[in-house]
C-alpha cells in the first residue's frame, strides 16, 4: 500500500467530501486521517486527507478525484507522503533557527530535502558544512552613490530556487527584506520567523520595543512573506514569560527559544501539508 | 435548514467516510466540519460531522447513514445540534467549579441544561438559588458501629437520573467515592476533575503532596467515572506554574483555576459530541 | 508579632538596604521575603520586603526606616500586611470580571474591601446585590446637539472614591473612557484590562481585528490608566491558543478567560503592593 | 567595580539581612539584586545577593559578610559572577539537550566551561569534535556471567571530576543508572533530565507510559540527582499539548522539546547561583 496526502480548497457546495472519499474509493483508497473546514466568510471548503491504495501514482488517484469533484476552479493537489518538499534555507548572522530546522532535518523529525543554504554573510558557513548542506553566500553590496547588488542578488536567488527545483524557502532570520517582485515569485511558498508577537512590533528591533515598552510576555510569529512587511497570513505564534529583570539582551535570547519553536512548527506544517492559504489567513490541521 | 451533529465509531474498513457522506447526501446534506481519525492500535475509525439538511428529523438522518454504512456493529448517533444535553452538577463543599460552570451556562458558552444540582452537604443551596436551579441535599450519614446511608443516597441518586432524563453527571469536586455499581451504571457519562495532574498525585489532597513534592506546576485533571479511581479516561489537562514561595493553601487557590478551565472544557466538549471513548483513551475533536 | 508590607523607590545609592534592615532592625523587626531590583535605564531602586515585629503601628516601622534612609526624595510606604486596600469596580454589560474578582473576593483569596461598585449601564446590579456590595448606577447620557452627562458623572465618580475611601478603582470592562483629567486624578490607581494581547489590537473590537488577522494566540492585558489610551504601564498579559475554527464570537468568549485571569492577578498583586511604577513601565514583584 | 553573586543558607533569625548587608557596605558594596526566602517548615533562610564593590576578591567579600554573620553554621558563598562553572556533560545516544546545551554554550547564553564530554557510548563523539570539546567514551561492559565494569567505568568518572575541576555533572539523557555510591558523591551537584512531568511517568520510557495512558499534555523535569531514582530535588519543569493523534513516537519527539527547555534553563539557574537546597525541595531564585 502506499500512502498519498490530498489537499483541496474550492468554492463550498454539497456533496464535496462524498465526491473526494468517491473519488478515493475508485481507486481502492482507505482514509486515515481527513480533517476538514468551511470557511464562512469566503465560503472556500478547505479539505486534508491521508490515504493509503495500492495505486503508486499520485497522479492517478488525483486524476480520480478530480473526475468526481468535476470543478475546474478547484485547487487539488495530491503527493505522496513519502515525497520530501525540497527547502532552501536562506540566512543572515543569527543562526539559532538554522541550527534548529539542521538538527530536526538530521534527526528526522523534519522531513525535507535540503539542496541548499543562501546567505547574506559568510557567518554561517561552518554550521552549513558540518551537516553536509552546500552553502552560497551571497552578498548585497552597494556602492557608494551607486546601484545596489540586491536586483542581481535575487535574479541568482531566483535561478537557485529554480536550478534545485526548490518548493518551499525559509528565511530563518535573514534580515533582509525581499523585493515585492520576489515576493510575488514566492507567493505561498516562503515563511518567514518574525521576532516579535504580531501584530504587535513590527519592523525593526522588536525586542528592544517590547522592552521599552515594558511587555510581561515576547513572542514570535511564523507567516507567509508578502511584499506587506510583517503583514503576511500568519500560520504559528509561541509566546514565553519575561519580567522587569529582564533586559533587552536578555529577551532577544529568550525569544529565540520562540523562534525556533514557531518557525520549526511552521516548516512541518507546510512540508506536511497541513497550512492551506483562504484569502489573507491560514487554515492550519494540526 | 437545520444543523445535526453525527459521531461514529466502528471498526475500520475502507468506504467508511464515503458511505457516511453518501447517506448524508441522500437527505441533502451539506457538510459544514468534518473531523476523523482512526486509532492504529485498536483500528477503531472515529468521526464527527456537522452536516447543514433541509430534514430536520435526525432520526431520519441518522436512518440514511445507517443504510449506507451497513454495520450493525457501528456506533452511530445524530442529534441536533440545537439539542441540550442535561446535565446534573453534583457537588460537596468547594463551590469554584460550580460556580464557573453556572457562569458559563447562564452566558450562554455553555449550552446546558441544568435541571438539578446535587449535594452531600447544604454549603451550595444558596448558589443554585441565585441561578434559580434546584438544589438537592443528600447527605450521606453513618451510624456508629451501624450503616451508612450511602447505597441509599445513590438510589436516590439514579432514581433522579431517571426522573430529570439527565443525559451525564458532572462531578464538580464532589468528594465522595461513588459506588463501583454507580460508577459503571454512569460509564461514559460522568465527568470528575481530580485537582493534580494526573496520573502524579492520586487520592487525596494532591495540592499537599504536589507541594511537599517541591513541584514545579500543578495541574488539573478532567475524566471520564470509572470504578478504578482516578484512572478513567482522562479528557483534558491544564496546568500552573509555581515556586518554592507558594503555600499548600496557595497551591490549593491557584490550582482552582485550572480546575475551572479543564473541567469547564471538558464539559463543553462533552455537550459538543466532541469526545469519542476508543478502549481507555478519549479522542477529542476540538 | 504584626506583620507589614515595606516598599520603596528611589535612587539608588550603596546601602540602601542596609539602611533599611537598619531601620527594621531598630523597632525589632525579623524580614520574612525580600526582592529588590534595580532598574538600569534609570538608576530606580525598587525594593519590597515583608517583615514580623512586635510593633503594631506602621508609622512606627516606617519613621524608623525613614530616619536611617535619611532620603527626603524615597517614595517608603509601610503597612500593615492584614489592611485590606479599598476597591471600587467599575463595570459596563459584560460581567465576567466583575463575578470572577467578586468570587475571588468572597473566597478570601482576594484580600479586599469592596466598598462600591459603579456601572453605567444597570445590568450588574443583580449581581451586585447576590454578592451583597452597593451597587450605584451611573449613566451617561447625551442631549440631541446637546452636551453629554460624562463630566458630571466623572465629578460623582470622584466624590464616591473620596466618600468611600477609595485605593484603588478597577475598570472590569468599563467601556467608557475616562477623561484625561479622571486619568490624572487616578494615576497609578486605577486598573484597567484590555482584551487584547497590547500592543496589538489597541482600541475597539479587538477580537474581531484578531479574527480579522488569523491570529493563533490572543490575549488580554491588565495595565494601569493613563489619558494615553490603551498604553498605560502593563502590568500582566495573559495568552491563549486559538485556530481557523473559531468565530470572532468564539474568541470573545474565549479571551475572556484571559482577561478574568490577567485581571485577578493584577488587582491581586496591587492589593499585596507587589507592583512598583518606574517610569513607564511596571516592577512586578510576583 | 567588580560583581560579585553572595547566597546564603542558615537558620532563620532577625537581623540576617541587616548582617548580610553591613558586612557588603564594610566592602564598599552595591547590591543590584537581591533576593530572599524563608522557608516557613525548616525555618531555613535563603538569600542571593548580586553586588558591585571595588574589591576583587571574593574571599574578602566572604569574609566581611561572614565576621558580621556569626553564624558558624552558615551556608555562606562568594563568588565572582565572571567565573564560569566548570560543567561535564555526560550523555548516551540521544543527543538533542547535548546539542542544546552545546549551542547555549558557544552563544554565550550559559556561560560555563565545558572541559569534557563522556559518554557510554560512541554516538555523540562527532557533535562534541564539532564543537572542539573533548570526548571521552566510557562504555560499560559485562561478561557472561561475569562482573560489570560498572564500578570501574564510575572511578574513572570521579577521576575525571576531580582532574578537570569539575563542579557540575548535567546528565543530558545519559541512560545508566548512576550508583548510590556516586550519587552521594555528586550530592547537589548533578542535574539530570527526566523525561516525564514528574512524579507521573517515572522510571523507563516515560513517553510510551504517557501515550498508553492517554494524557493531554507530557512533560519534562530537570531535578538533582540522588540514590533515590527520580526522587531527586526538581529544579524545572516544562509541559507540551498533545491530543489522540500523537503516536509514542510523536510524543518523544515533542517532548524533546520540553526537555531541552526545562534542562537548558536548570543549568542556567546553577550556573547564575539561582538554585539553593533545602530539604529536599528547590528553593530557585529566577
Amino acid at each position: 500500500m502506499t500512502r498519498h496526502i490530498l489537499t483541496l480548497t474550492c468554492h463550498d457546495r454539497p456533496g464535496l467530501v462524498h465526491a473526494v472519499c468517491g473519488g478515493l474509493l475508485d481507486v481502492g483508497g482507505n482514509i486515515l486521517e481527513n480533517a476538514q473546514f468551511t470557511d464562512p466568510d469566503s465560503l472556500t471548503f478547505c479539505m486534508r486527507t491521508v490515504v493509503d491504495t495500492s495505486v503508486d501514482d499520485p497522479a492517478v488517484v488525483q486524476a480520480a478525484v478530480a473526475e468526481r469533484l468535476a470543478d475546474t476552479q478547484a485547487n487539488l493537489r495530491v503527493r505522496l507522503e513519502s515525497e520530501r518538499p525540497r527547502v532552501m534555507i536562506m540566512v543572515s548572522k543569527f543562526d539559532h533557527c538554522l541550527v534548529d530546522l539542521l538538527y530536526r532535518w538530521r534527526t528526522g523529525a523534519l522531513a525535507v530535502d535540503l539542496p541548499i543554504i543562501v546567505s547574506n554573510h559568510a557567518d554561517c558557513a561552518l554550521i552549513a558544512a558540518q551537516y553536509g548542506i552546500p552553502f552560497l553566500h551571497l552578498p548585497i553590496t552597494k556602492a557608494v552613490d551607486g546601484p545596489t547588488s540586491k536586483p542581481a542578488q535575487e535574479a541568482r536567488i531566483k535561478e537557485l530556487i529554480a536550478e534545485h527545483r526548490v518548493d518551499l524557502v525559509v528565511l530563518a532570520r535573514y534580515m533582509q527584506v525581499l523585493s515585492d517582485d520576489l515576493c510575488e515569485h514566492l507567493r505561498g511558498r516562503a515563511i518567514n520567523i518574525h521576532h516579535s508577537f504580531l501584530p504587535g512590533f513590527k519592523g525593526a528591533k522588536p525586542y528592544h520595543q517590547a522592552h521599552a515598552r515594558g511587555v510581561k510576555l515576547v513572542g514570535a510569529t511564523a507567516h507567509f512573506v508578502t511584499a506587506d512587511l510583517d503583514e503576511g497570513p500568519i500560520i504559528e505564534q509561541d509566546v514565553a514569560r519575561v519580567d522587569h529583570t529582564h533586559t533587552a539582551e536578555q529577551l532577544v535570547a529568550l525569544g529565540q527559544d520562540t523562534e525556533r519553536l514557531a518557525l520549526s512548527r511552521a516548516v512541518r506544517f507546510w512540508a506536511e501539508d497541513r497550512i492551506l492559504l483562504v484569502g489573507d489567513k491560514t487554515v492550519v490541521f494540526r
